[in-house]
């Protein structure tokens, strides 16, 4: 890893928490603030906004831009997290070290924040013509509702709350990851790239590290679920098992698993020898997110 | 009310809901597609859509720019009526003469269904860069996103929310619903100008008009509460009452919030003649949705 990444994300993610402090909840009412606000500050891994941030600066683009689109997709991730947590879905009380925002603050302030913060990412996007061209808001604002919608993220949750109790194989399970969390973190690497406007053969193989760590993050994620402990995780382990929910672990065990997180980052590191050779040279930051992400512990 | 208006209305609701079953749900997985579809189908008065297709075609827009923005905002409207209905909220079984989405197909389902049409809002206006030019997209977007989030819809049902059981006064009461139900409809009208790029004078009318139509919808809405049946209205009559909400009609009486709902159809009026001044010869489909708000019994 390089020696940069360390310094490189303590700046990145101080940027960001910045950046969210200012934005959210602004002029909201005060209740439904607070509650926008203690969903999204001060937790989260903030592993999206990293790739949009990683991938933009590695293609030299409009920092100000990845900056917007870089919240935009934190607080889509950070509104299905409020709505998931609630008890029609996963009735969970612990998130990030701290009680739900249901628990915290009731179930219908929970329900109305996470609605705010889906708007508030499109509006973020959309605000400042001054910085970010009104062309590239629109291409933001499309890679991003597509991946938060049917055909993405709340698809994938539709697909994972329709096969509890079911046996998913291998492709089933892949398909439905690739939707409920994969969209997401291709979606962050593809807005850091629209930030640039980057020609195609960049934009595929970009597609494709997105694909390989947003395929590799929930393998991870399944693998931590079974061997870390709730304190470590921030939230309730052992829940994927114990709502007997489809897991790759649960399918192909823990060796198998493991193995399978490491062919994805081979997958993505391929890519990334791939973006060098088409002469993008200032990869390392994204390189170190993808170590990241396979070797988390949490 | 000019002779084409009722024509005008039946041709703009079938382009409307052929757009709207074309779109919704389309390539999801088939529980969420049919959520979705249930949520959205074969009921809604559809007000919105056509506030934006009669603004667009008063200013000679783009057409096919507007019928995106006009089934955009009715799947905001929609998904904000899912989550309303839910028990943590207004715990509704009743709407548009259905039973709610969440009796007919469970809670979870109809909290990601809500999610997934908020999200297909924004897909919707940024599908199709060649009807739609990029920059007409972001400007939608931005219109969409800031109307339905915490400086808008969202905001005024977290003030509604704070409210029940609160003695409002009249000013407090008219931001709750400027934020509440006034933000969308106003948005549906400046989104018609914005598939038109008008300039800054026919805008500020256009507002004036979206606003006094936005609260005197509201109005007119309270007094139907208590003077129409639930099978004329397709939902639960007097629910507003019996959940100790605050109203126009609890805080002014009827006869009062009459008078309001008229001086307010005035306002939009002088509105449209100030339009006319200007230019803008062919609002009559404008004027017919005006007349519709205020007169109308459901």
């Amino acid at each position: 890893m390089s020696q940069s990444f360390a310094p490189w994300v303590q700046t990145s993610l101080q940027q960001v928490e910045e950046a969210l402090s200012a934005w959210v909840g602004q002029d909201a009412p005060p209740v439904l603030a607070a509650a926008m606000r203690y969903a999204v500050l001060d937790g989260g891994k903030r592993l999206r906004p990293l790739l949009v941030l990683a991938t933009c600066e590695a293609l030299g683009g409009n920092a100000q831009a990845a900056l917007r689109a870089a919240c935009a997709v934190e607080l889509i991730h950070a509104y299905s997290l409020v709505h998931d947590d609630m008890p029609c879905m996963d009735n969970d009380v612990l998130r990030r070290g701290k009680p739900t925002v249901h628990v915290h603050m009731g179930e219908a302030t929970a329900l109305l924040a996470g609605d705010a913060l889906q708007a508030l990412a499109f509006e973020l996007i959309t605000q400042d013509e001054h910085h970010v061209p009104l062309i590239m808001q629109a291409r933001l604002c499309g890679l991003l509702a597509r991946a938060s919608g049917a055909r993405g993220m709340a698809g994938g949750q539709a697909i994972d709350l329709a096969s509890v109790g079911l046996q998913l194989d291998e492709a089933q399970l892949r398909h439905m990851h690739s939707l409920k969390t994969g969209a997401l973190l291709e979606c962050s690497v593809l807005m850091g790239a629209t930030c640039a406007e980057v020609a195609e053969p960049i934009w595929n193989s970009l597609q494709t590290l997105g694909r390989a760590l947003g395929l590799a993050f929930q393998v991870v994620d399944d693998i931590l679920d079974v061997t870390a402990d709730s304190s470590t995780l921030g939230k309730t382990a052992g829940k994927d098992a114990a709502h007997d929910k489809p897991t790759y672990v649960a399918l192909m065990g823990l060796e198998r698993s493991r193995a399978l997180a490491d062919a994805l980052r081979q997958e993505a590191y391929g890519a990334l020898v791939t973006l060098e050779a088409l002469g993008v040279h200032h990869a390392d930051h994204l390189r170190g997110l993808a170590d990241w992400v396979v070797q988390r512990t949490h």
